[in-house]
């Protein structure tokens, strides 16, 4: 199955897996009691490198499969706005 | 020119409308030294209904301007998903 | 009754008053047709500004009623700590 | 060195771990080809996990270290009650 990150899926994992190394750093600095303040920041940094991958999929997505769904047309192309314009909702509510 | 959201203005003046009144209701709790926290409470009410007025917005935008680019085709449509993907970034950093 | 935000009631109106500004500037951007992808930018401008003036009452709400509590001392304290960091759970989710 | 979160590191170790567990899935996904739209569901899920570990650390943190200052008097107290709503500006933004 194709996708709209198909083409840059090393790209996408290598910012995961940094992420994952974040959130391991978080439990290293909590083992090792720094201060909340840091960990907080670090948490925020985390957080942005999230949602950086989360507008990078999002904009694959939109080039891609709502894109196809466009150049079909019918009811499809519709549900495909409705279904991306509620993702972007929920990156935002998160 | 017609707009995404061109079909729905009213709907989306009768929002803004009630969001200016939730701003001047900002203003009038600051005025009645209404306790800080029932103050940022209605802040986080007034950006939650800004933010469901971005989400609509957005959900035209890609239901009118870019669906018509991408049935045009050409550069014109990769321009607009990319502008599209850069708003909902703004929207999530903020 | 006294509040954080007593001392510099004006500034915070200020602001208040220019978001309200910002409010019916996208209310006219509307009215005349501008770009989707303009108003959304001006939404997030809007949504940063009422951030901001949240931040601004939450330092001085942490800073005066929650110092006050902490000084008294007892359960009020901890109550008073609790309710600030449910308020600041509301303004990251919104 | 003391910490607010210092009474219940395995509490907050355990959600961590779980967060960790959620990046991982997130790679998986992508290496299996998963629909965009449920991979972009997955990082608002992990987000949100995430702030919540932020807002349990912060209320420990008013709670504990600001808390202290606060006791101690001085401008200490001022400092940290800034530091504090820095560190929430920076969750918010994030």
């Amino acid at each position: 199955m194709e996708h709209g990150y198909s083409d840059h899926k090393d790209a996408i994992q290598k910012r995961l897996r940094r992420i994952e190394g974040q959130v391991r750093g978080l439990q290293r600095m909590v083992d090792e009691d720094h201060y909340c303040i840091d960990v907080l920041t670090q948490i925020s940094a985390t957080t942005k490198a999230l949602q950086a991958v989360a507008i990078e999929l999002l904009e694959d997505h939109l080039g891609h499969c709502v894109t196809h769904a466009i150049e079909a047309g019918g009811p499809e192309a519709r549900a495909k706005v409705r279904e991306a314009a509620a993702a972007v909702e929920r990156l935002v509510r998160s």
